[in-house]
């Protein structure tokens, strides 16, 4: 089988506000950044299947023959199920020596890649081809590196599989496809999130996807038709830490004080709202200095809210202190603990 | 008139929690400390009013002649009335030469002393005496020096006009009176306080009349029955600030933001209420680790609600910083904006 050549990408993301009080019913604002993951697949006549990840230092391949074993596992796979298929699964963990639990990044990007790849072709014949993946996105940091990798290997399969026709290219300019495809290929990207993360919380690949803001509660994502560009320096602490943890340590803190915790979280929520509101004005009316005062009133506050819940980091007060000296106003972005921050940057700064 | 000799003494307060969200309706708690302020009343047969003060520098005295001329205009002062005469007020601003809105230290602790010299003796002879006070407590640091003065010129002025009598001493002990002249004292320490502050809460003087700890709910003070020792240490920023200006700007924020806001206050009034049960449960129960782990979380969380409303300051952000290098939690008390913090220390400790 010959497929086309495609070359996509798609952009991480950071939480503006609400990480966390998502989790408990309560509204959250992710923007994309302009940092992005790239993917390009080449038609090959090799009779192989290979895999290019320089970031994470992997380059593997497979004989087409070596697959096509795996393709009697991937039958009942049924395309409109928001859900894994769990033998395909577990006959992937087997075949690429992943155990049950091994959430090792470079076992799970190999995962993620061969699970949609034999999904999208299992019932037909399958394709040679490489595909190559390189971001300028960091692992691990909470900016969604993994969610824009599934929505690029989401897109470049679909595409090639032709379940989605690849959309008009217009020179030099980046091209979109139309609101059907693009929920198609989210939800493939989300069936690689739920292999690479096992529980996402669907924010990141719908980034990921749509770009731009969105605005997440109780599951649902409503993509925010019109935002301003804003000017955000990301800090990575470097520091490392568990989602899955921070997430329990938020959980236990509410059950140990719930009348002190609750309304902690309503707070945020509020927060998340009134900043969805001035963004909204900054697109309808001239931008002020007081937009701007308000949206680093809110990050200030939000900031202090998330190290009441518990998830802030001593890397995290000290790029909130030193960056105050210069007038910029941050907050951790994300499960905290660690990770990155981010700072409002005005116009004309600096 | 001849008087007896009397000594009295009256303690400084810190705000363990709800400064501000008081303001708002929610429930603070005010302990006393072991930082006194002392007053010790001599009669004496010069004909003279003498005041010494000398930890403000106030050495005053006044013959008796002088001070009967004021006597016309404190005859329509009510004992009962919880307010000022504000004849007798107005007359007492021109002797002491402290124009109408002048809140100089200095003229309102010699105002405070007339005020009350005068509507206790006015109705019959005023008497020769001399009054010395000294105190532990720093001026203006929120630490309720104004009310020890005031409460300790109440008690003594009260028992040497025969109002109460002076309680049964016991050798080496402190004497406390009976609840009745206890709140006739706390109302003569409020209109001291109202003189010296113009619109006070009510909270340091009934601290500094009772001593221990007090809940402070809408104006209503409730000294609580049973409370622990808490070893705090006292940290004095030295940072100078306005109690009223911070107080309008926490209105301010919350008039700007009440949805962000208003939670806030709600979790400074659980904070205050679980502080509560705990500091109880820590008399009814053996005292153990977890009881201080929640007073100091507690301490964490409302210093960052502070911080939200507004009242932090970097000098107050450098203590809760040192401290906790050292283990130690820390929060500001009373009005912010510099002033105090307290940082709770374990029994153990160091």
């Amino acid at each position: 089988m010959k497929v086309n050549d495609c070359f996509v990408s798609a952009p991480g993301k950071a939480i503006l506000h609400g990480e966390h009080a998502v989790v408990h019913g309560k509204v959250a604002l992710a923007v994309s950044l302009n940092l992005r993951t790239f993917l390009k697949l080449k038609a090959t006549t090799t009779g192989k299947v290979c895999i290019n990840l320089p970031n994470i230092d992997i380059f593997l391949s497979w004989d087409l023959s070596e697959l096509k074993q795996l393709i009697p596992y991937c039958c009942a796979q049924r395309v409109e199920l928001k859900c894994l298929d769990p033998e395909l699964v577990r006959r992937l963990r087997e075949f690429v020596g992943a155990a049950d639990g091994n959430l090792d990044t470079c076992h799970m990007a190999t995962l993620a890649f061969l699970y949609l790849y034999l999904s999208l072709f299992g019932s037909g014949e399958l394709p040679s081809l490489t595909v190559s993946v390189w971001s300028e996105l960091p692992t691990g940091a909470g900016l969604g590196s993994s969610a824009a990798y599934s929505v690029c290997l989401a897109a470049a399969l679909l595409c090639t599989s032709g379940a989605i026709t690849a959309p008009l290219r217009e020179p030099d300019h980046a091209a979109r496809w139309c609101q059907e495809d693009l929920e198609l290929i989210n939800s493939w990207a989300f069936r690689g999130e739920m292999i690479i993360h096992g529980n996402p919380s669907g924010v990141d690949n719908a980034v990921g996807t749509w770009g731009g803001m969105l605005r997440f509660l109780a599951g649902k994502i409503i993509p925010l038709s019109r935002v301003p560009l804003l000017r955000i320096l990301l800090t990575n602490t470097k520091v490392p830490r568990s989602t899955k943890v921070l997430v329990a340590g938020v959980k236990d803190k509410i059950n140990k004080f719930p009348a002190v915790m609750t309304p902690v979280l309503d707070s945020v929520d509020a927060i998340s709202c009134t900043c969805e509101k001035v963004l909204s004005d900054m697109t309808s009316e001239p931008i002020t200095g007081e937009h701007y005062n308000i949206l680093e009133e809110l990050i200030d506050i939000n900031q202090h809210h998330l190290n009441v819940l518990g998830v802030g980091h001593p890397a995290l007060d000290t790029l909130c202190r030193v960056t105050l000296t210069r007038g910029l106003h941050s907050k951790l972005t994300g499960a905290g603990g660690g990770g990155c921050g981010v700072t409002l940057l005005r116009p004309g700064w600096p």
